[in-house]
């Protein structure tokens, strides 16, 4: 070894002792003949002194920052202690050193405010994994890693590894795909998930299963998405969604309890995927704070029971409120005295495109009991009571009003939800709440195709009352315009989504273990007998030979990595992430390959 | 859940509870009226007993093998109890019984003597996945994972993620690429290994890295090989050879301890690689007997110091022995009574093709310390006890003398060996010999090319004394005859394989961390300085901003749960192997794609 100790674990017990530390150089500073160098590793930073008696090595061969040094020296008890670090009770006086290697000027600071940009610490990413803040985030994520691991093993979970080079089944996502050299036109795909294996090896009888597991997509990247992302893939047989949900919470919970400190022994709480969009306008809510959503044109609904609700708007002259598909007001806490200046910038920014409103009404809920509103002309003081008392307002509350096409108007009112919040400071990064989502729809319609489409995938079972729905009627649509009325509409999935302060982190579902109602999924997502035996022959036939049920769920362990370090950026938690368009600039990949490697695999380019 | 309790949990203390299970049915006995279902899970088997009163509903919902069935009922302790089996003192009356799902009869019979043969198994590999024998394989599998977790753990080492769509670079192996849809004409590759990523972890300061981790290689399949295999990877900062020795025998020691329980306490043995060259003739030893190699044509090495030991074989008027490059004699101890048929069987076992020997000489060395050869007459008593004492062949051994040229000779006699240790029984499925082979050339010598190549990989060190042997001289190959005298062939590389049993389970070095050396690496490879910076740029970049010293090792993950588990085949310890022709005869992968998913990827297929 090049060191005998760390540079974060010497203290003043160590004071006397000879030590030799290795480690990158932080800082040089001079005062006089002495020469203070920080040296840094993983574990620290322990503070060096040069006397005078080193200073014709020192001007031989000078040392610069980023230089790796190895020194040698008596552990020193410091007259001026740094209370800011665990080491800053003690330096070394150093006898010796040896510059292991040089370092060129770093492209930018190697500090938690670095002064580089994404472009430049993407490309010298090496450098960017040195910074603190960059290196905390790897490991939470290997403590997430860790304590999922243990968890899971605790409950008899076996990590059992499933194949890369599979079998290409496009529904959904684009899958990447591999050229075979030996199996001339013929290419593996990459998994999107392990979904398949998982369930045959509950076929299999192996009962709990768990990977921590990357996946593959070829999708057009987001923001924050990568086309290589991680999940902590879990499968269980012989459960109901009570005993998936008792487990994974426990799950969570445990990830809380190791990696934050955080004893989470709330009960998490529930709502289903109607509840959600009804109070929160998306399937995901951020409920670390109220402002629920109250539509005020749905009569017919359980959350606007009665007609006079309606009526609270309707009637009054006003157009835009008479004309609405969907009303949708959001009562904000305490912000009635909000100015004029500030109503009217809120307008703008729901009338920006990403939100796409012509407009918004406000109501002011004065102290006094008074109310005033941009529609004063429309609405007496008594119906704006009225509006205010329906949309659960209190005094000294500003309401916010959007209307227009049903989902817009929910998206919109959604987004703003978000946004007051954050003004608000109540979507607090140290607050953690998490939410099932539950009974999502098990089809959505696509319109295009006039046929359905599963909205978690082809393997996810209906609730056990709905099966017999399924069943006995036909998936075809009749008439495009009355798709809402036809019964796979109504169908509830069997499926669990779970949300982390507005985030979806893990999602799955009790799967279809029988084959009868396999074809029919697939059937019902238009797909031949022949292209389902083509691509899922395999699991189709598995269920032939004792399917167990089963059912379980995927995490999406980059997002939860970025959300327990309280970061939106899933790229910030990963060691060596790509940009947008897919590329590693580090490595500058992809790349061309050799004309031998494609005639070897048997593939042309396409001219472009 | 559809369980109170597993198929293996059950004991007398429980006899009187309700229970209920749910797991596979084994088998189905009648006597009388009375029926006797053993069934299974992953934990265990418990015995049902259906009375007659159940009989009309078992009439109407007939049993049979691998159904699904759910079972509740009474604990009850058995009087014939069956101490085979964990559960064998109890057994369930049942009250009532639920098939959860039908099986078909099953292809196979789910035993550990199966009657399926390979392809069939592999084509229900999830039904061959129930067998306790490949049940047992990968519990084993999941073990040895956790084990080298947890120790890695305890010595800090951190498990980071590496990225799997990387740069091609071919070096060695070919690569799995992955056409990039967003980047017309680019592929990705798949990584052989993550060397060059954990190397830049180091220069990140990550200190101690390891992975479990999926690689890739494009190659033509030996027997036991897979394109996909999977690795513990790991890398060190700060360290020498002796400390990465150190670190991984107690790895492999832990491993030892948790998977199989034994507590293998010597310290690991350390040949060289000329040492294990000579004395066993492969770098891979199977030290787990003697029978080590005589070299009688090398009067100038170590191993046979004296010129007079060249006369003991040579001038005795035996032309084959007069003409020969290399003659190596074996000692095998107790053989002397070997008859004439079994002398001449193992004569024709070394000239068989995969052998190519022309003959064998043999010596028995008599209880009553006469001898008797098969060359008696060209060699007396005397002449053959020297031989016989050269050999360090006891009375009762026989010697076996293999002739001919260097390479074949001392692989044949290295196989024969091996034969010759499996025939006597001293190759136990149970004893486990581990060895560390150390200094390995740094170059192998392409004959075709007229150039070096890496042994190991670019990125392997020289030993320290040879840094400058490489730097100062230049690799090109003026003689190619004489390429044994060029100053590169006698650098040995930073470099140890793990051995265990005769199989290389694991192999490391320490790595170049200068660029200067690196890149003078590249040149002795035969690389231009383009295409060094074109395929590793960014690696000869980060050892320019403070690379550390560092070395590491990957162990091959399948390949040391094989011999673990008492096995040849790395494919039973895999849930979904392909063949080899890297086939997934379950999934039918690979296979055709769209043409649209081809157009988008900017690739067409050639015309065969």
């Amino acid at each position: 070894m090049y060191r005998t100790h760390t540079c974060g674990e010497l203290r003043q017990e160590h004071a006397g002792q000879e030590t030799t530390l290795a480690g990158w150089v932080q800082t040089i500073r001079k005062f006089g003949a002495i020469t203070f160098v920080d040296l840094r590793d993983r574990y620290g930073i322990t503070q060096l002194v040069f006397n005078e008696s080193l200073n014709p090595k020192l001007d031989e061969q000078p040392l610069g920052r980023e230089f790796v040094l190895q020194a040698t020296g008596k552990v020193m008890e410091r007259s001026n202690k740094n209370t800011h670090i665990p080491t800053g009770a003690i330096e070394i006086y150093v006898s010796e050193f040896n510059i292991l290697n040089r370092s060129n000027t770093p492209p930018f600071t190697i500090q938690d405010d670095t002064d580089g940009g994404e472009d430049l610490r993407m490309r010298f990413r090496y450098m960017d994994l040195r910074r603190n803040a960059v290196k905390k985030n790897l490991e939470l994520r290997y403590s997430v890693n860790r304590s999922a691991r243990n968890y899971l093993h605790e409950n008899h979970f076996m990590d059992i590894e499933t194949p890369f080079l599979i079998k290409s089944t496009p529904e959904g996502a684009r899958d990447f795909v591999v050229p075979s050299r030996m199996n001339p036109g013929q290419f593996y795909a990459l998994p999107q998930s392990p979904q398949t294996f998982k369930q045959l090896l509950m076929v299999s009888g192996y009962d709990r299963y768990y990977q921590v597991v990357k996946c593959f997509r070829d999708e057009d990247l987001r923001a924050d998405r990568q086309p290589e992302f991680t999940q902590i893939d879990c499968e269980m047989s012989f459960v109901q969604q009570e005993d998936i949900l008792n487990m994974f919470e426990g799950l969570i919970k445990r990830i809380f309890l190791d990696v934050k400190g955080i004893d989470y022994t709330d009960k998490v709480e529930r709502t289903t995927w109607e509840d959600a969009m009804w109070q929160y306008g998306n399937d995901k809510p951020d409920i670390r704070f109220g402002m629920q959503l109250l539509n005020l044109k749905k009569p017919d609904s359980v959350y606007v029971s009665k007609q006079d609700r309606v009526d609270l708007v309707n009637g009054a002259d006003f157009n835009v409120f008479d004309k609405a598909e969907t009303i949708i007001a959001i009562a904000v806490p305490g912000a009635s005295e909000y100015t004029r200046k500030q109503t009217d910038e809120l307008t703008e920014w729901v009338k920006r495109p990403q939100i796409g409103m012509q407009g918004m009404v406000t109501i002011k809920c004065n102290p006094d009991g008074t109310f005033k509103s941009s529609v004063d002309k429309f609405y007496n003081q008594d119906r704006l009571q009225s509006i205010a008392q329906a949309a659960g307002a209190q005094s000294g509350d500003l309401i916010l009003i959007l209307a227009g096409s049903e989902e817009r108007t929910r998206k919109a009112a959604s987004e703003l939800r978000l946004e007051m919040g954050e003004r608000l400071g109540l979507r607090k990064n140290n607050e953690f709440r998490l939410l099932w989502v539950l009974d999502f729809p098990l089809f959505e319609y696509a319109e295009e195709e006039n046929r359905w489409v599963a909205r978690h995938h082809p393997f996810t079972a209906p609730k056990p009352d709905h099966i017999q729905v399924m069943i006995e009627n036909e998936p075809s649509i009749a008439d495009a315009n009355a798709y809402l009325s036809h019964p796979y509409a109504n169908i509830k999935a069997n499926a669990y989504d779970m949300v982390l302060n507005g985030n979806e982190i893990g999602g799955g579902s009790i799967r279809i273990f029988q084959r009868e109602l396999q074809e029919k999924m697939f059937a019902a997502l238009g797909m031949s007998k022949e292209e389902s035996i083509h691509k899922f022959g395999f699991l189709l036939g598995a269920f032939e030979y004792g399917a167990p049920p089963h059912g379980g769920i995927a995490f999406g362990f980059d997002r939860l990595c970025a959300i327990l370090g309280g970061s939106e950026s899933i790229r910030d938690f990963i060691a060596f992430p790509k940009n947008n368009s897919g590329r590693d600039v580090m490595l500058d990949a992809p790349s061309t390959i050799d004309e031998k490697q494609l005639q070897e695999l048997h593939i042309n380019l396409r001219s472009i």
